[in-house]
């Protein structure tokens, strides 16, 4: 059975126009005015609606282990509560425990991720180094459709990488074509900081923000950068949540540097102030690493999304409910860090984004969706609405009003931090492989229907990049006269 | 007679894939592999070869009348030497004279232009105003197809417009969603540093950027970009030349606001060396304005295109032959201002841009035609390779090696800015409205096929523009109760 | 009889340290530990208090003729509040209309201020252009010892200069040696905003704000700046309000160009909400141009002073009473601008700069003093502590805390834009010419006994721009063979 | 026996005035017009000369044992060529090795010190870490006159400093108030890159600036000030060479930070070309860390001098001879790193600073020898000319013209990096404790005259930093009713 979507206003990357969808076999067969549907097609009116790209979260957390616990949502989950927000596809982190063989990782959460209901991708990340990690790096980005490593530049004593590391590992991921990404925070100096807010008695999760200050996240983004820098290679910084590592991405990217950046829904909405909330539980909902931010950052973030130095939205997904949060009830560096949003991303976007004027429908496209699947080399397959493609549409009302809340999210976690906001605007249907599974509300998935989406090595960055270093390679100066001497 | 293009690699861009082409009736009938060619249809064997939307180039100047002459190339020749660089599209500029009637002067140039061989559009020139020239303004946008209207900031005591003009014609672009665009240098200094330098004695050619230094465009750049922040409209800025108006741009962008930048292949690679050749034919054929820059500038311009921040790339294309030059050899400032490079803009683009890793493959088609349709809203028509675009395509041999000269350029003019440089990358076939119209070197056009392309106002930015004026609209305090007092 | 400070520790803009000091003869006389007070002097005691330059506020406007009244403070009573508040000497503005003559004008003006219980200079500003303004600029400077002519980029249709007056009256300025200083406001964005708001019913002091956004001043400052570039002149930014102008002295500044920044005691500490209050006498007392900001410039202006790219502080104290304001009820741009601050100055950059870290103390005497004589060019005589220079000399007690209040203030105006401020640190002494003319809050000041003093040209800055354009002359290219053709 | 300096023009770092001086016992008497000479004084006859503070060098190295070698110069001849040059006192280091006690390094240079000639004093370098460095740094700071501790950022497996090192030290640091002085390269990444150029068979000293490049630098002074920031400490950064590290400091100073940047004569006057030459001993005379840069970080450097965003020249004097650099004749990072310079500082500064317009005289005096003096604590003391400073003075002739020369210098050492380069302006006498010591191009020194001079700690910057963090303190939240559940 195709899918017929009728009399929409299609919205990509690049242009806005009316055109009718047919789709089959779980990708885009034709795009057209006055197509005709096919008898057996489910036909979709999009009349007074926008029909983008589904979106693509790049950054997510599933199930994952983490602090003592293990998030609330589970792959399925939380495809599902992704596919209601209008996200068809998740980009997933495996985290070898230090120590852990990457590949024996890499396993364990294809396996969590078998029953995901759209689909989904993995980072990789480089939490220890020797031999067997760099072996192991080649035959994921070549087996095993891996292409970006992630880095994780805080988390003293846990899984935080040394200057060392990442040169070695970024050199290997230049070798074979994939992405370095960063966490970008300095552990050594969040360690400091805890220490210090501890041994003055601050406990509480107001310690959180006040160990983790801009300057912080300034420092390891601009470290980052300047590694990825000395050796030519791309670089994408997840989580961008303040004005000091947007400037170190933007001066780079104005030095001519192939540098991008990743904003989640919620530094985008949500100040610090939630953090000196005389309410634990609440405080406590909203630990996540990089912290909220005063308001100002984000202002600086929206102009970084509008004037492309920032390329992707996200959420960090990463559900933890207030029994896991209590863990850190009297030392907040316990509170398992992390919050929701897979579901709310694109609403959030396109309220205090488009209906403001910050972004056009064009620019609300690209961030949740085609510069991310363009970075991660999976365009125009995802991120676009091109005859071929996969058929992980979704289909937008401008007109719908709701609000967001944790009493009606799909989400698996009792806390929302959007709750209480409404907004305007959200999908009245997602198609996720040319099927519909989402429409008046009402989720009809099928578990394990998402596949695991390899990405090709070498995005077109890296084809530039090459010829710069060719172009600025290192110069030997001879000598000879002077050795005969 | 339908074109098919086999067995290329198409570029976009977005993206690259390979796949056949067919063009019928003009425009993109189709785009797939393994397409079956029709048997009637002319095909290009593309294989080994890069196609691309033909290029763009949204500022020429083709049989222009200025400072006493007029260039010595004309619609004909012009869009044909276009044609030969891979250039399928150009906006040329209807300049009224003071005083003239707008719709006069629209019609002489609509007459002037139609023996073009290729597609065309114009921007107006706003050089003086009354209640006409704003009227006049509204039937251009709204009947005749002219989406942008250009404001000179220099030449005093000709065309150049008050802070008062440019303030009400912007804001009369604004009502009529049409695109502000400007000259930017401040023409009260050049003039003063022109009496300056001829009060030195200062008469030859090097006497021309010693009176425009790059302080003079930056100033300027940066007052019509904030007269366009003032009233929240969008500005483009044309060739841009210097870091002072890079910086300009950028500065306003990084503040969320919609500014663009177009550069000339010129500026990107010749140097203000020139000037100070003590020939004086070969200085003076490099006198236009902006001038020439330091070499530093260069690298800004290059990193501007890169990061986004310059949009489009344009030649300012403006063909005066050695005796018209040599109206100004005992006084710089008569010499007609003005260089050639409609034909070699592709070229030397891709030579200097892609091939040396500056621009990726997909960067060189946004900033030579993709960005420029957007800009002036002819996207998806133009720019794009998509089913039901018109066919304007250049199918592109990144082997071939050539050497620019003016002995075997198409362009009508004794000299070329470019001569001698070897390229490694050029168009093997050019295809206009769906013909081939230059393969092998050799032109095969047809003297009036071009088109006059009408441009609708309201590209993307101005809703979202439209959004933020009212989100930000002026605050009235109600002091009902002290009025009663 | 002399004057003589016992045991305080002096501060000066380089150093602090524990000295004596004597005044005789209008002058110090001695600097030093464990000097002894002649029998004849009046001894101060200055245990745990500091000892600085009197203030200099280069900023005021004194029985102004301005918008139809007159400014209520004059010279008297203005110089006398000044010396209540720490600050020893103004420098004030002569205005002359458009047309009238500058020496008339000049005149008028010294004979206002003979009344003066202070020291004082002028600045002249540059309302129109003739040879005779051009001549008389050199009179002044070279005879009366005006070594700073003023331009007003605001108030269209009054005062505001032409870009082509400013460059030619930039370039006497150069010529004499005297500082060119600028009110930067683009005048015909103002007045095209004010019509706007107008057009649209708002006709409060919310208006006024609303008609100068910051761009509007950014832009100008931006003007001026490159003007002086063009010219290689330095040149002096008044009443620096906002990030937008700060900006555009900082990039010249970091760029080479001898730029200098004078802010506002008011911008620095109130904000733009003022405008909004609904009682209009509250609201119209705070109409002044450039308006407050929003919270954000002040942070900006704070961060300018402490690392140095703003050299100044004063107040345009232009005072206008409640009826005085009453002309514009109707309509915004009929209140004339204008707020207090002489007394203040000091007493607020103290607590809100150095109570708080923002500045050391020697920073304050820089900003309130040393670097306003060194501009100006009256130091080491004024804005030091030095054997040899004018006694002007402040006492300040860093513990004595008050509150300022127009219910307690010298100031001759019924409102005080800070009002309710406490402040930690106020003068006990001032001492004027040797004389302590203020103590225990008690003014002790003779009419007339303020002198005019003269400023000479070519500050140090000078010098070294002069050498700047010898290393920068223009060049020519000497093509005789080819004249010989 | 007094010293007499009749007739000059005084140069400070605030002002110029004509004035004679008188000195005894060491220090500065007397100030003023119309001195008279006690019968018994050397008279120094200044007419048609400035009088400057002598010039204080703070960043040299004499006998330094470094790299398997020990520098040739030596506290005596190093202290003579200074005071040849107009510098009366230097900043030394002592460095100790890991694990080498901090006290027993101090007194080993002290030891060393003991010959020199004018007076100096120490930075104490922190090259390891435990309880015995805290306890020592406690010693140096607050019995032995240290003031400021010098962190490695580069030399991997050497001396250098990891990121929890340089947080305990400059915490420490903060606590003493002393200054954090920092040598900004990322030792992690020189290796890697070190390693990659002997990999590629780049062993020459070209491979010397190729595995130091800018951003190297960059990087780690953005890393030490984000340090300096956490802890709301002033830093000080060394040898500040390319724009890279200048940007990082002047976005910091812009922000509010307390930062300050040091700059050496060679960086801003010599290019990386030297590492090309084809001579080896030619090229490896000049390396040393960080390596010399492009012209256009050149000017960068300037103009961070001349807008205050760095305030002291230095030289890194370090001197190895041919047979010393010949370590490295088959691998560059055996080339003992160092160049001299402690004798040629003022006369090029003046040459190229003062007499092309770039620096004011006073600008010169600041960048030379009072803001050194500020800095480190020992103004008014020295870097002043004043009534009770130590009377170390230098007489300047701006006419005296010479040529720098290996073979006329007084360094010990075979090289100058500044051969052969034509300079204006000398000093004509130096005196150091009120002595003169150098004269006609003759010195008349003593060994063992210089003292060492001791600095106090918390200079006026750390004063105003306790308010700000005192303003800034973390708050904790009290949650006392949930506690209760």
């Amino acid at each position: 059975m195709s899918t017929f979507i009728r009399g929409g206003t299609v919205v990509t990357s690049e242009t806005t126009f009316r055109a009718d969808i047919l789709c089959d076999d779980g990708v885009i067969k034709a795009i057209g005015n006055d197509l005709e549907a096919p008898s057996n097609a489910e036909v979709v009116d999009a009349g007074g609606q926008y029909v983008m790209p589904g979106g693509i979260d790049p950054h997510t957390h599933m199930q994952l282990p983490f602090m003592g616990t293990v998030a609330s949502e589970d792959f399925e989950t939380g495809t599902a509560a992704a596919l209601a927000g209008g996200t068809t596809q998740i980009i997933d982190f495996v985290i070898p425990d230090p120590e852990e063989p990457l590949m024996d990782a890499y396993q364990k959460w294809r396996g969590w991720a078998e029953k995901s209901v759209s689909d989904y991708s993995f980072h990789v990340a480089i939490t220890w180094w020797d031999d067997t990690v760099h072996r192991d790096m080649g035959i994921l980005a070549e087996k095993e459709g891996v292409n970006s490593f992630k880095h994780f530049m805080a988390y003293k004593n846990a899984i935080m990488v040394s200057d060392e590391m990442m040169l070695a590992s970024f050199a290997r991921c230049r070798e074979l074509g994939a992405m370095a990404t960063v966490h970008a925070e300095n552990g050594e100096m969040v360690y400091y900081l805890q220490q210090e807010m501890l041994a003055k008695g601050i406990t509480g999760p107001e310690g959180h923000p006040q160990s983790r200050p801009p300057e912080v996240e300034g420092e390891a983004a601009n470290r980052a950068i300047r590694t990825a820098q000395v050796l030519q290679t791309p670089v994408y910084i997840v989580h961008v949540s303040c004005k000091e590592s947007l400037e170190a991405i933007t001066r780079a990217r104005l030095e001519g540097q192939r540098v991008f950046g990743e904003c989640l829904a919620g530094h985008l909405l949500i100040d610090d102030s939630v953090y000196y909330n005389d309410d634990f539980e609440y405080a406590a909902a909203h630990v996540m690493s990089p912290p909220f931010r005063p308001k100002d950052h984000q202002r600086a973030l929206w102009r970084g999304l509008q004037s492309g130095n920032l390329q992707t939205t996200a959420t960090d997904h990463c559900c933890f409910c207030a029994p896991q949060k209590a863990a850190g009830r009297d030392n907040f560096t316990l509170i398992p860090n992390g919050t929701s949003g897979v579901e709310d991303r694109m609403a959030v976007l396109w309220h205090h984004g488009v209906n403001s004027g910050k972004l056009t429908m064009n620019e609300f496209v690209k961030v949740t969706s085609t510069n991310a699947a363009q970075i991660f080399n999976i365009h125009p397959r995802k991120g676009s609405l091109s005859v071929g493609a996969d058929a992980d549409i979704v289909v937008w009302d401008p007109e719908m009003t709701r609000t967001i809340s944790a009493k009606t999210h799909h989400q698996n976690i009792d806390f929302n931090i959007f709750e209480g906001m409404e907004v305007k605007g959200s999908p009245s249907h997602t198609i996720s492989q040319g099927k519909v599974v989402f429409k008046d509300g009402q989720l009809n998935v099928v578990k394990g229907a998402g596949r695991y989406i390899k990405r090709p090595t070498f995005n077109t960055h890296f084809g530039a990049l090459e010829k710069r270093r060719k172009e600025t390679a290192p110069r030997k100066v001879s000598r000879t006269a002077e050795a005969a001497e």
